[in-house]
């Protein structure tokens, strides 16, 4: 959960967890944005500029918090406090969770901010598992070295720095399992209230991993319907679209390590903002692109976003350059 | 002053300050709250999440200097710069800070907001203490180890992040002393003019602290008169009641040690909006608590708090659940 | 660039950067203001309150990040990023960085904001080198022990926490070189469209600085013509003014080491906001001050303000005190 994988909060790496500890970290992302549309814009900017502390209280708890220092995120351009949790991880399988974290829905929005393959989320990723971040509980257990982890959380449903706007709290879960040393399968759901404790809302996700060698194919689709709460801000930063009662999307991405430092990748996605209605909000990108890790702290991505029209071809490409620092 | 009562700026605990130093420093507090009002509400938030660097730059300089990044205190709901000061503490009765702290005004106020008995300070202390932290110069000797101890300030008087609104400063001042080994009297005032230099303000308070084995109890009371800046924010994000010229308030909280990790505690508060109105704006409330110190840096706190109305019976009762970890 | 001028980046003062590190630090600045208008005004407040991280990610990248957290230098108030960049500095003559720092323009304006010798910058820097800070890409050369250095940037001219507001980007540069021991010319330029791509700018500044023993004679004189974008806030906080077609503004400024701990210096300057105006525009303003460093890491500046009129003499001096600590 949080913005970190199951990032060792100091020590834990070694199996058994250290008494007490403090690690100040973060990462950065300035990048290069054009996009080709008429007129044209092209711009430098951060994606994320975070920062933060996690650690050990003692054997039993640990924490971590972070904010977010971007300007090009929040709506209003403004620092916030993102992940905030203590964590009960004395044992591994009933692991608790409180404060403000990632719903524990998909697994494109569950990863690291920092390990993702391309440089934005799914737009169904962005569009469908909104708000991403929350505040709750959560029972999890398993790690990434685990066949088996799982997660399942009560939150407000109302997004981070609000108070939850009913008197019903939203449950999010998501498990996933390696069948195959080669293959993950993975499964999401969310039942909710976005707005008033009279309207529901039904989330389902269901992903898979394949891995041969160098090669790596991940796909995930998410379906969605009912309620929805305009208010929301779409996931990282992106502009929130109006949805039909029913919504779905998927993609699938191919990346191979063609040797250590250089990745190249590709991403197939569709988003359908109302599955009632044909043509209209129904969109496709395609992204080409590769990932450069100059070492294991600094990475560069390059991106480029073909969005597919179905009916007229608009000019929409983006070329998108980031360069990350994490410490 | 500041969030820490006297929180050694590292070093200084052994008694002779080191030369050079800085620690990063923080704590924060999910909070489950639910208000047993009609229609009733719930939700999961942050009191406080606060992240801090402090230390020493020679021998006769420290520094503290602390962000509050918590989205439910300020009332725009944004990240800001909370206590920040230089201390000249070279000799233990005569220190000097300048900056941002917190007025030093009556026994609650003071105490470090991490170290409260009770999830939420006593209404007098956050409607009359405001604003709670201002910009200015203090004096101060004594520690919490010594008998005697005093702080003197001059201040704005507008309170964190803003300019003084005239050319007159705050004055405000408190005095604690150890009269025997269970009992410790203390007083506090303020003379300010929180608008304009024409109309002032007086505030006073009282406080007792009896301690005899592992029970605890502690009473204080403020009365304040005059002028009152109406776009003053109360303390730690409650919302600023309309005051009349005359106004008091007093709260009597006991606790009892258990053992050394159960506190439970019990407190009675009255709060008078306006002395010369009877009945309207009075309100009383009695909370029922326990302190569970998990360890000496997670700490869980639950309040009841019981609102007595005088006349109509309303229901405004809450249960709020704290959990709290520091670093 | 950034907040230091180059501060290494830990390790680097050893001549081989080290291979990994991350350091926390900071400075702020309470500061005692008297403004003798009429109605005067007097407050305390904070001029800057910094915290950052540097460090080394590996032997040729670097970073630096650092956010403002003072109330009285962003116009909403609010908590931002402030410098945040990443630096391949592999090579001394040819490092570039990538994110958001000070356009590489004049001197005062590269002089790391905790060790100007006057409280605040020049008229002129404030005004006419705007918006001070902004995010693009730098090519730079040479440090302070070298005879020659230089910066060139493209950056999208818009300022902090902005997409660029055209398509085209603007370019700045500044080169200083050590003519004699005691004599260093710099000169610098920007060419830039602060609102649209049909509508430049051009910026030129020239500087000298003189040394003899404790003496030390700095000037510096800009002259910027074209379109200017009248949202850019000006420099540190400062107002910014109305502008003509063409305007200029110039300063000298004296000191002498009296010791090793005091520093009393002089400083004359002009601005005006429109060379084509005579009369109405024109300010002159002369700073007489005193630097007294503590120890290296705490310094008090006491500056006396007192502003020229042409025409009617207006009460406008002020009296500026300021405390900085840095860690």
């Amino acid at each position: 959960q949080g913005c970190e994988d199951d990032a060792a909060p100091t020590g834990a790496s070694s199996g058994v967890p250290s008494t007490s500890s403090s690690t100040f970290f973060g990462y950065f992302q300035p990048e290069y944005d054009t996009h080709f549309t008429d007129p044209s814009t092209n711009t430098f900017k951060f994606k994320r500029a975070r920062f933060g502390v996690r650690g050990r209280v003692n054997r039993s708890f640990s924490y971590y918090a972070m904010i977010e220092t971007s300007d090009f995120i929040a709506s209003d351009g403004n620092v916030y406090l993102m992940d905030a949790f203590v964590t009960f991880d004395k044992y591994e399988w009933t692991k608790f969770s409180v404060g403000s974290f990632k719903q524990p829905f998909g697994l494109e929005v569950t990863t690291a901010c920092h390990s993702l393959t391309t440089i934005d989320r799914s737009i169904v990723s962005d569009q469908l598992v909104a708000p991403q971040r929350d505040l709750g509980l959560m029972m999890l257990g398993g790690t990434s070295k685990t066949k088996f982890r799982y997660s399942v959380a009560l939150m407000n449903g109302t997004g981070l720095g609000l108070k939850d706007n009913n008197t019903k709290k939203d449950i999010i879960g998501r498990a996933s399992y390696k069948v195959f040393d080669f293959m993950t399968l993975g499964g999401s759901f969310r039942y909710g209230y976005p707005n008033t404790k009279d309207k529901d809302r039904t989330t389902l996700g269901g992903e898979v991993v394949l891995s041969y060698n160098a090669f790596k194919l991940q796909g995930e689709y998410i379906y969605d319907e009912g309620d929805y709460n305009r208010a929301a801000e779409g996931g990282c930063g992106s502009v929130p679209l109006e949805l039909g009662d029913k919504r779905a999307g998927a993609y699938v991405m191919a990346t191979y390590d063609l040797n250590e430092k250089f990745q190249p990748v590709f991403k197939y996605e569709y988003f359908d903002q109302d599955l009632d209605i044909k043509k209209i909000g129904y969109q496709e990108m395609m992204t080409i692109g590769a990932n450069y890790f100059i070492n294991k702290n600094t990475r560069i991505q390059v991106n480029y976003q073909n969005k597919i029209e179905t009916g007229l071809s608009v000019d929409n490409d983006a070329l998108l350059m980031q360069l990350q620092v994490k410490f």
